[in-house]
């Protein structure tokens, strides 16, 4: 049955699964709100995610058994690392702080102002993913020092990539004066970032998370925070939308953004350029440009 | 006379060129309370000025007659370009909409979320003094191409620094997507940013101020921000503190920091460390680190 079909997820009077039995597409392209792909779609060759994870939607048997799995690939990568260097800034520079004061409040604030610099300083990543492949780079200039925390990536990466490697997540956020959280959300990792390593971050230190939300306890972070004067940058939420009395709206100098550290809208349409260019090389019968994996699959937020 | 003199600005019961005539001395450790010195200190020969801009406290006389003088130097050169490089991401990113929906008013916001990546970007700068040195090894993972509208610098600064010269101060404004203010003041540029230059930026452009208020007509800055579309990030005010009722305060989205770019809180020991620095090479007849020439006063901020 050849031709293309348009199924939108947000329409309840098509079956989802059904529809797939029926039209058996040899290629799907999907996005967010794409469902689940079933495992037993029979002539399925390429399922082309025009997003980020594809681990929602496409079950790890399908890449098992050999199907072609692309998402955004590099595109985004870099500017959720952009993302994540905006929200240190911010938060080393109190530009919340400062907007409250002279954007809301009508005031001024001669020195002390509390502010700090990124240069010389030292930063905790725990992750080692391609969006920390592409921060590195943009911390390069500041002279940071950067320790990496993360499972299962080789060796030769840290050398690589300039980075150290920290002995344990404990290490890491007691040695950094800036934490970023950009590990991949697994089964096993679900509020990792709790209380007792919190609370060994140092006075006024900055915790970013531009991964995913449930790697935090929230309570947690929003207590130690307050407690242990934390500046917290977050990107991401264990529920989007955050609940309007999450306590993490109420820290004081909170950086906080509704998961838009990428794609930003203007760079939106080189996804689907990207998307465009695999779907082609795919027809072609060559390989895509970054291929999801079982590793990337297993690594991936 | 040997030995040391405090003057404390602050205290109005000393009169500053009576105390000059009186203590004669050889060397004057100033800071940004320190008042204008007078061109007729006769022993003069080093002006240790821990702070950034020499203009208010020394008068040129002073130099051409052969009298040292030094600032904070490259310290802060750095800092302050950290300073322009996180307004322009926070603006961009709209970290003050997604601040005041999130932090202040319990919103969220899915796409479309308005985001713009610094990634590709058109960066116009108006000056090239040592800050701007120093952002554009900060712009540069970021791919952008860069042009640069100054007056009297040398020709091989912009292939050195990896910049184009822009035709005119017009061209750059209407060819960049992000506009940095880094330009000296002078007597003949006060109110150069007006109307007419800034309606020909394009809408969403970004337009930053990180050099001196005075530069900008500030009424018309707000106009042109608020009919353009202009997102606005300014650290320096015509007046500081900027006056309550200044229509910049109430611009959608505008970035606002009171004069605080540089130096961050935590690297001010820096600044003290290379006075100690300049002051034991002056007193061993040596050459001070980035001495401040008649060519750098000139175009100082």
């Amino acid at each position: 049955m050849p031709g293309a079909l348009w199924f939108d997820p947000l329409q309840n009077n098509m079956d989802w699964t059904k529809t797939l039995q029926q039209f058996r597409p040899s290629i799907i392209i999907s996005g967010w709100l794409t469902p689940p792909i079933p495992a037993h779609t029979p002539d399925l060759r390429f399922v082309c995610h025009v997003a980020g994870s594809v681990r929602r939607h496409v079950p790890r048997a399908l890449l098992e058994r050999g199907v072609v799995v692309g998402n955004w690939g590099d595109t985004v990568a870099e500017v959720v690392a952009e993302g994540a260097l905006s929200m240190i800034l911010a938060s080393l520079r109190r530009l919340q702080y400062f907007g409250d004061l002279m954007h809301r409040q009508q005031g001024w604030q001669w020195a002390p102002a509390g502010t700090k610099s990124l240069y010389d300083r030292k930063v905790g990543i725990h992750g080692f993913g391609t969006v920390v492949h592409r921060l590195l780079p943009l911390l390069k200039p500041f002279r940071c020092s950067v320790r990496i925390f993360t499972a299962g990536v080789p060796d030769s990466w840290y050398a690589e990539h300039g980075a150290e490697r920290a002995g344990s997540l404990e290490q890491l956020f007691e040695w950094a004066d800036v934490v970023v959280e950009a590990e991949a959300l697994t089964a096993t990792n679900r509020g990792i970032i709790g209380e007792t390593l919190l609370r060994r971050m140092r006075p006024e230190g900055v915790f970013v998370n531009i991964a995913r939300g449930a790697l935090v306890d929230e309570p947690a972070l929003a207590k130690a925070a307050k407690e242990g004067g934390l500046r917290v940058a977050l990107d991401v939420f264990q529920e989007e939308p955050l609940p309007p009395d999450s306590p993490l709206r109420d820290l004081p100098e909170v950086v906080l953004t509704p998961h838009v550290a990428g794609p930003t809208e203007d760079r939106a349409h080189l996804c689907g350029e990207w998307a465009i260019e695999n779907l082609k090389r795919n027809l072609r019968g060559e390989p895509i440009r970054s291929p999801v994996t079982v590793a990337i699959y297993d690594r991936s937020t």
